[in-house]
């Protein structure tokens, strides 16, 4: 950490500040610069130091030389962690594919996308059982009952199924259907369920927080690796930012930025990251491109009567043709999918 | 609603149009434009009709007319609601204060800050128990032990304790002991907390998340209120932008917004909407300036040695000042505080 | 336009509205739903109708149906433009490529970029001779030398040249010289500047300001397209939003999304657009997966000897690999490059 | 600045990157820390060193510990400056207001808003000539003729003319008849006009970019300053950022971040920085309240027929009304207004 002392500090003031590094439990070397003076504060900065340090009378900034997770880190693990459940495999080289429907509607809308998917080459499930909405007055999913008809197309098709929990009191209802646990966005930062995934030995899926920073997320996924689950699939879906055009921007750069940091997967959702089904395709392709190690596409039987999210959602038909593209860029990648 | 059609639309994909919002319940008008026509749909829009229509083939795009929410909605109730509870008035001409730490301490810590805001001014108490924090490795609350040094605090001052609660299972047990339940930023969208605090007849001080929009805030909001819990009061504490001088922004001008669209009273946190302590005076005036019902201010005995947040908590007698100035603006403005 | 009025209008209250919205020579219909009153407005609503019906006592708000902009909208114009000028071909299947350094800085270094570049397949060669500069402090280029040394490289290499004008004085000395004219982010809204382009018949390569909405980065390209200068080429360079892990945000669905609306070319810049040397490669093959029609990427012969922007520059090794993956990418989706 | 080097470096590339600190002038100091090792590089780091540094092979990230502007630095002025033209004064505890229409329409609007924002108490006059559109095909005002009218207008009431000049060209024409010369947002980063309007001795009003951080408007200040122009006035009028509701985001707490950081006047525009006109009294009261020197302020005779901005400009009685409550809360925190 390097401590910014305020201009012209006296010898009593750089001491004050050494006294504190050093309570700390950190060294301090004190370097006088002709119009500011620094103290470099070496040590293990990731408890609370900074904060500590930033509130004193003296300092005017603190600036943190490490990055604040450390299990999601690339320095502690070097060879990426590849997530396998049933015939879904994310990272080493392959890109798995997850599809869906946004909700479970009923057994037909669910066997039907479950197959449709499944043809055109997913190898995961998708499709919300509890659903966040925006609107307290929106269809909030058949919650057990959907859990039940994921379960049955599973039975049927063999695809990994991949649904939300949304509450801890959920998570281990949830853990028995689904293969892999997602948590939402909006509760990218509910520590609580972080907590209590991370207490399940099953892969969680996190998307990122549509205004999470590159180190919030990934303490949130440290959050749930400090608890001992291990197979965390991090899932890049768009931030807020000042473009309406589209649902959410999607900033594909934070795909190989990840991998540069994290041995996590790192999967798109370019339904979510657009809002737009006519340009999934397009950013699927690109997701591809830009390094990930899955994808998770909403994928409907009839979009345009799809309960929830049809604007962004592929027909079965756009959607083969999508995997086809996907296919074609991976392989020219060297990757399989 | 308005549905606009895609260039040059045949009458065949007007009529398909039409159909599928007198299917929704929805009054059709067909308006023939020179460059687009547009299907004007006349009903209750709030029920997921928009999502469907503009997952039609034959649609560009819908614009919304009615606002989502209902009950929070100034054209539902006209006259504002006042929360009151014990000394802390917020609304009606009231601007309501309430302050103290981050996270409560130790008992002689907060019962000392307790003392300290009340003779300033303050009429309710602030103070972390379950502390939500970015990094698992970060101080995370005394949790229960806090909430009876906040009721300790209570006892001792007559303040009316407002506390944050973290998730669902903890609602019974905060509220047992907080006058107001606090729902953090990052929950703002944790709708089975909202459902949970909208059981309980206490008031609920909901913060605005960071990315969110006044839309998504005030159905957040709804949640809360269409359980049946009428006090709500809404907190503005800076969003995320691409300003980094402050670690969030605080957009004042969703005050008098607010107070347009909303009878719910309105409380600003100019502690956590800037993150520096030197700021958060002038942005204190400048809330009540703004309109504000009340205030959410950090103070520490010696915020230098605080456990959390340091950098932008208020000592003691920058408080007094604040809150001096404030009473000023207040009363400029024909106020009381 | 519709025309949504504030609630429970009076009859003479829509009236007004309606001669206002006559007054404007457009036809008014009035459509009274249950909770508010509409009036669509039907003609052509490009010419400030709105703000002024925006200003009306009697308005809430009012919702634009048409795009704005109507030159560059691919209603006007269906086939896409293709912008070629010496081995430079931009659209139409085929992907251009325009590298080099962020500034000339002297003979020998952008004679042997530009035999870099080339070597790799690039047909244009960028080099600022004159540099916008955040700082004062800065190196602003080598000015109208670096444009005499830009035509030398192309007299060695026959690439194309394109270089950034920064003011209307220099549009003529710039386009002695230089095959594409470059508007500057931060110009993107120069309007004097733009028009001084349109009037040249050389083709502009308009890059996107970081915060220009969509509809404003059109419109201005509309303002060039209406001088009568048809060959405008639309460069996504990034944006600003709150992530500050990279340099800016490069939103890649604005591709896709621009094809859909407008006829012109759009080129991406992923130097700029990451910030970060290493993002740069994988970035590269994102965007040509997304469907650009052309990349700009900035190589240096010793990019950590570069007066600027190294950080973010390819070394020529580099960016031969980067070609490579990308024109394996082209080609899976059909393009040559 | 602070060079932290990648993760276990050796011995030669710690001693390359020293060589590389001490050619660039700095001295170099080593620490070894227990996970990073980082280089502080003491002296006077403004001149591009951070960029050269950070593209070494060998270097993570470089921490800059100065600001990068100096003239327009608290630290190289600690009294403020005051901006005194005719009856206009902005700062040293004067809030000065300058009001009038967005456009100049003709001369009987213009001497109209000069007498009604006189008699509520403006001592500056502000008025578009040459006027900044989005779109081409917008009212880009009267020009010379506008500018006439100003004058008129100035010798009329006395007031001082504050209007905004487009390109260096119309600098020596602009500045024969304003008194303060307006830099527009669109152009904070059009740097000759930045260095025209530094050579010229009146004083200059610099609106914030949309998106500029305040270390780019310093900066813009600085190009200013840096030409012997020491009269720059800096004008906050509103972000960008993923809030729709409101035009742009009004960040009020970069008034008292400016006046620690700066010697500068900083003046709020309420009515750009929110686009609402029932807004803006409210905002206007804040920026006061906030530490504002001054404030520009859209009035119109009649905003319900003016021919640009209309939906954000009062009317004189609103403006009255609003001088009326500022007084107040200026007068509350001991200022003059």
């Amino acid at each position: 950490m390097i401590v910014v002392l305020k201009p012209a500090p006296t010898a009593e003031m750089i001491q004050r500040v050494v006294q504190r590094v050093e309570g700390l439990g950190l060294k301090a070397h004190v370097i006088v610069g002709t119009e500011r003076t620094v103290v470099a504060a070496v040590g293990n900065e990731r408890n609370g130091a900074q904060q500590e340090l930033e509130s004193c009378d003296e300092v005017e900034k603190v600036l943190p030389i490490l990055a604040p997770y450390k299990i999601a880190s690339r320095e502690t693990r070097t060879e990426p962690t590849v997530v396998k459940t049933g015939p879904l495999t994310l990272g080493g080289g392959h890109i798995g594919v997850i599809a869906g429907p946004c909700s479970v509607e009923d057994e037909a809308q669910i066997l039907l996308a479950a197959e449709q998917v499944k043809a055109a080459g997913a190898t995961g499930l998708r499709g919300g059982a509890f659903k966040p909405r925006t609107s307290p007055y929106s269809f909030h999913g058949l919650k057990d009952k959907g859990l039940e008809l994921l379960a049955l197309a599973r039975e049927k098709t063999g695809l990994a199924v991949v649904t939300e929990v949304m509450t801890p009191q959920h998570v281990e209802l949830v853990a028995e259907y689904a293969d892999v646990l997602q948590i939402g966005a909006r509760n990218m930062q509910n520590y609580h369920l972080l907590w209590a995934v991370g207490e399940v030995r099953k892969p969680v899926l996190l998307k990122r927080g549509p205004s999470a920073t590159i180190e919030e997320f990934l303490l949130a996924a440290e959050y749930i690796l400090d608890q001992g689950n291990t197979q965390v699939i991090l899932c890049e879906r768009g931030i807020r930012t000042f473009e309406s055009h589209t649902r959410f921007t999607l900033p594909l750069a934070t795909v190989p930025y990840l991998k540069e940091r994290t041995h996590l997967p790192v999967v798109v959702d370019p339904s979510h990251g657009t809002g737009i089904a006519s340009l999934v395709p397009a950013m699927s392709a690109a997701s591809v491109a830009a390094g990930c190690d899955g994808l998770i596409i909403e994928v409907h039987p009839d979009p345009s009567h799809a309960m929830s999210d049809g604007a962004q959602t592929l027909t079965p038909a756009a959607f083969e043709a999508t995997m086809a593209t996907c296919r074609l860029v991976a392989n020219a990648l060297g990757k399989t999918m």
